[in-house]
């Protein structure tokens, strides 16, 4: 599915063979993108590379801004001097807009083992979910001191309204998506992408490089499950109130217990799971 | 949540606040147990991190075993000597079994950033699906050759088996599953995890310990989308037909015409899309 020099789409397509029953039909029909990203850290022409994700197309650079602030790697958008393709003439076609430098403002390149280590194995001998959390608050991530209130009606009708703002969602059905919303229920950003970690990093990197972080006194809603990742990254963009259409994990509850988060569970028509922080839920 | 000296379940017990309309209830609910687990490399003492991933406990060591065939680290059952966890009494009862030791029988480590470079960043700058597709083949992996086929009448049965197999789904909604037919539709096993990847994991390292790899006239159906890595996962592990309740991505398309493998999407009711090696489906 290459798109030869041009950027790739959100979506593709394919010729499939549609099965009814007995009969066997030749359609067309359109997939999600699904191509890698290469994130490099650059200070000073020196480079390296961070991470390389499988990720849809689009706001790549909102991707790479929420990857490196979620990851400790910039504090704020100040250190950020720019962010780009790698546009090397040299590189092949399919790869020009799969690779994004992120510039940074200092002088070196951090230190990306201390960082890794950090996150993963902050303890003498391995891991396990106390350490994780350990390891969020040895970065300077602070419990949630954030006393917005919403009310009951307001969180039932979240699900319907990020659908209505999904674009691609209905022509695929393949799409995770992230929605950011005010304790109102106004939509302020939905994003999406074939990896739901994804699509909350490119909602948080809209929030740093559009200068909104932090995410105070806003709702973030997720399509399927929210495991832990999501609330560590929603915790670190400091938004309060995360709620999911599916189920959390023991890890992402524990979590939004020890961080003051609160987490909304199976938000379905005008039912919910309340898991943490019913508090500011009126 | 805490198990103390005992091995986590795979499920946790929570007390939440159940809302339905207007009232609120407090009660007990259980939520799917999310803990990381690092798989570790041991060669005559030496040991290295190979990976840290977010898991369901429960499978460690296929999903130990799985993981390390599937990233080349292994080519076969007799290259491990053992796999254990590491249960030092030094280390926090919390974390002993958030650790398994794969013993390989080879007198050192592999070259792992060698391993990574393969997988990843096989071109000279950057990546790119085409790229992800070419470092699969050098690393040994070849199309699918296997002339099984299944009847249509058997492929719309299977989501209804695999559900029937979930011993946890039900209760949590929270797990993905990965089951494993034959050509019959008859089930051969199934794994849960909070993670769609390591339940395919712990199916491969489940044929990997057991003796039955390669997966040759055999089925995967999985719940939710199939994603490059699912695809990468069952080539690896040879299994010819590959089946999702929901849809694929582009590179997962691109894989299964490559390595002819057959990927069916939004298996459901009698109905389901076929993306790729129709030909199996009689």
């Amino acid at each position: 599915m290459s798109k030869g020099d041009s950027r790739p789409g959100r979506t593709s397509d394919v010729d499939i063979l549609g099965l009814d029953g007995t009969s066997a039909k030749r359609k067309h029909d359109t997939v999600v993108t699904e191509e890698p990203l290469e994130i490099r850290l650059v200070a000073r022409g020196v480079t390296r590379t961070l991470a390389i994700t499988m990720r849809t197309p689009g706001n790549d650079f909102e991707l790479a801004a929420g990857f490196v602030y979620n990851e400790g790697v910039v504090r704020g958008r100040g250190e950020i001097a720019g962010i780009n393709y790698c546009l090397d003439p040299s590189v092949d076609p399919d790869q020009r807009y799969n690779i994004v430098n992120v510039d940074l403002s200092a002088d070196t390149l951090p230190d990306l083992d201390r960082l890794e280590r950090h996150f993963t194995t902050s303890s003498a001998c391995g891991v396990c979910g106390r350490a994780q959390l350990d390891s969020l608050r040895e970065l300077g991530v602070e419990p949630l001191n954030d006393d917005v209130r919403v009310d009951v009606a307001t969180l039932y009708a979240l699900p319907a309204r990020m659908r209505e703002v999904q674009r691609v969602f209905e022509s695929t059905g393949g799409l995770h998506a992230a929605a950011l919303f005010d304790a109102n229920g106004a939509v302020k950003t939905v994003r999406e992408d074939v990896g739901r970690h994804n699509a909350v990093d490119k909602l948080v990197g809209w929030g740093l490089l559009d200068g909104r972080l932090p995410f105070s006194g806003s709702i973030l809603m997720v399509s399927g499950r929210a495991g832990y990742e999501i609330l560590q990254k929603s915790a670190v963009a400091r938004i309060p109130i995360v709620c999911s259409v599916s189920a959390p994990s023991s890890l992402s509850v524990d979590l939004a217990r020890e961080f003051n988060v609160t987490l909304v569970g199976f938000l379905r028509g005008e039912r919910a799971n309340v898991y943490a922080g019913s508090e500011r839920i009126a």
